[in-house]
């Protein structure tokens, strides 16, 4: 199966990734060739999803060390241009300093740091999935189960498995995935384009939903536990997902229902101590005013579009990574 | 101005409604001769909103009569068809109630009915927000204050004055509104097409948001109350409307922010006794998996798509009518 991001080494060498902006209508790729195509495909979320912009990041610094060769100090100026591209998902910053950090070596020693990271990322994904689907398996004694989420955290979002979605993965493998409830995920709508089209692609069976409808979803007892992912998390729990995240967490403990973020431990910073500091990118207003090209508001219309929300700790049952169970009441 | 629904009695007589399909991009009237046109109507949502149904169902009623002339038989059997085009505001039901019972005094009596129910509604309407922006002016203590709505609850869901937009104009016009945050409302974006149609009209400053960002609008202290409008209350005060309602309900309790539901006596079904025996409508799937024509989802999508949900009493501050407060914390 084709990475959502990787490295190609012919004609110079490029990163590709699968254009996500393309789906559900059209799957192709798209060949990057320089730091600022990249940071131009991160911006309008031709990539995107915690875990691969941390890919992106690595990645990036290796066309930026290719295009410039010696010159450490246009490297470096390009590495900062990328990590700034998207300021709440820790990780991308991350990939970028991981890889800067073998530049004194060589280009190729950034190369071979950066495919470690993405064969790094497929390994830790699948473990911490691994161990949020044991969690859910322990937690929840309906079988099987039946599962809501938001946004996308499928191999779409990593490099080729997912957060939250490869707790569905691991779940459908063992026949335990009775359906899955995927939020739209207004204003981009990563769940019924992305998630959506993952789910009909592993055969899960699974219905899309306004992201307001999701408490009528629990309140109605359709849902035995939520999964997301993140794309910051402080060092006290307290995670920053998509905005949207919230309010479902908000919905979940009133209703007594698991809750559960899943990420690599990359995406913990532990400078932060809580998720009051946490940086939230607010995005374009036409993101909310147009929809497919087509205004849906007034001419001038005025928007709050934040990218993502903060969920404090003691909303969260488990927050999980390759390390196991990091903070929540499940711990 | 031009009243959201209306009779014109020229060239054997019409309702004659704003078109809020065409909104915001075009503004154009329908003239609807038949009950047929009527029903087709309401079922696409080109006149919606619990108040402005009830007019439709009272006029719906005239039409039929003037159709039908003496046969009684066939103008009931038009007014259950209109009376069960859309199943979850009772408004609908109680205006083809109230307009069939002058029938046998004749369609003159029938037409006399249904238009004083209009200007009813408008009365009823002006007071009820009254009563909800006093209410306000009580509680919250911040001015001018920062309100947060969801849907539409203008003079487009009623006949010539909204219910909770109502309460923006009642104290737009003391000078009490610094701004009202719009949620756009998926899947028909009833908030991002009329209800910002609506405030960029009156010159009230607001701000369009993704639904699933008006819970981070009240976790970081931008909204001083909620105010929204409802399509059937249960005789403990149990609230359908719009769905997203619940959600926000839920977040307004957590941050204790004062959450009103305003509407017109006619909204209270005192036969239901709470909440949970209101019939919530299902929509179709291309509302979700279609956005303005384009769609957004995989082929075969499945969805789940309800119109409304119940919001418990007991995350109400206030249900306020004509009457005054009705049910909720504040009573």
């Amino acid at each position: 199966m084709q990475r959502t991001i990787d490295w190609d080494d012919s004609g110079g060498g490029a990163v590709v990734i699968i254009d996500q902006c393309a789906l559900p209508g059209t799957y192709r790729t798209l060949r990057l060739s320089t730091p600022e195509e990249l940071v131009g495909a991160i911006r309008r979320l031709a990539v995107r999803g915690a875990p691969a912009l941390g890919a992106a990041g690595a990645l990036g610094v290796v066309l930026a060390a290719r295009v410039h060769g010696g010159d450490r100090g246009a490297v470096h100026a390009d590495a900062e241009r990328i990590a700034a591209a998207r300021p709440t998902a820790v990780n991308l910053r991350r990939g970028v300093e991981r890889a800067l950090a073998a530049l004194p070596e060589g280009p190729e020693a950034v190369l071979a740091q950066a495919l470690a990271m993405l064969d790094e990322d497929a390994r830790v994904n699948r473990e911490a999935s691994r161990h949020a689907a044991d969690l859910l398996l322990r937690e929840v004694g309906r079988r099987p189960l039946r599962l809501l989420t938001h946004c996308n955290t499928g191999r779409l979002a990593a490099v080729e498995w997912g957060t939250a979605l490869g707790v569905v993965w691991h779940l459908h493998a063992d026949g335990q995935v009775e359906y899955v409830l995927a939020d739209e995920t207004r204003p981009l709508l990563q769940g019924s384009r992305l998630t959506a089209w993952e789910l009909a692609e592993a055969g899960v069976r699974y219905r899309v939903l306004p992201d307001s409808a999701a408490a009528s979803a629990l309140a109605r007892g359709l849902v035995d536990a939520v999964v997301v992912g993140a794309d910051r998390i402080a060092a006290n729990g307290d995670v920053a997902n998509k905005v949207g995240t919230y309010p479902l967490a908000l919905a979940a403990a009133h209703h007594g229902i698991p809750f559960v973020v899943v990420a690599p431990s990359s995406t913990v910073d532990t400078a932060l101590p809580d998720g009051t500091a946490i940086v939230i990118e607010e995005r374009a207003a036409d993101e909310v005013t147009c929809v497919a090209g087509v205004p849906v508001s007034p001419d001038g219309a005025e928007v709050f579009n934040p990218a993502f929300d903060v969920t404090p700790v003691d909303l969260v049952t488990a927050v999980v990574t390759e390390d196991g169970v990091l903070a929540g009441r499940a711990r």
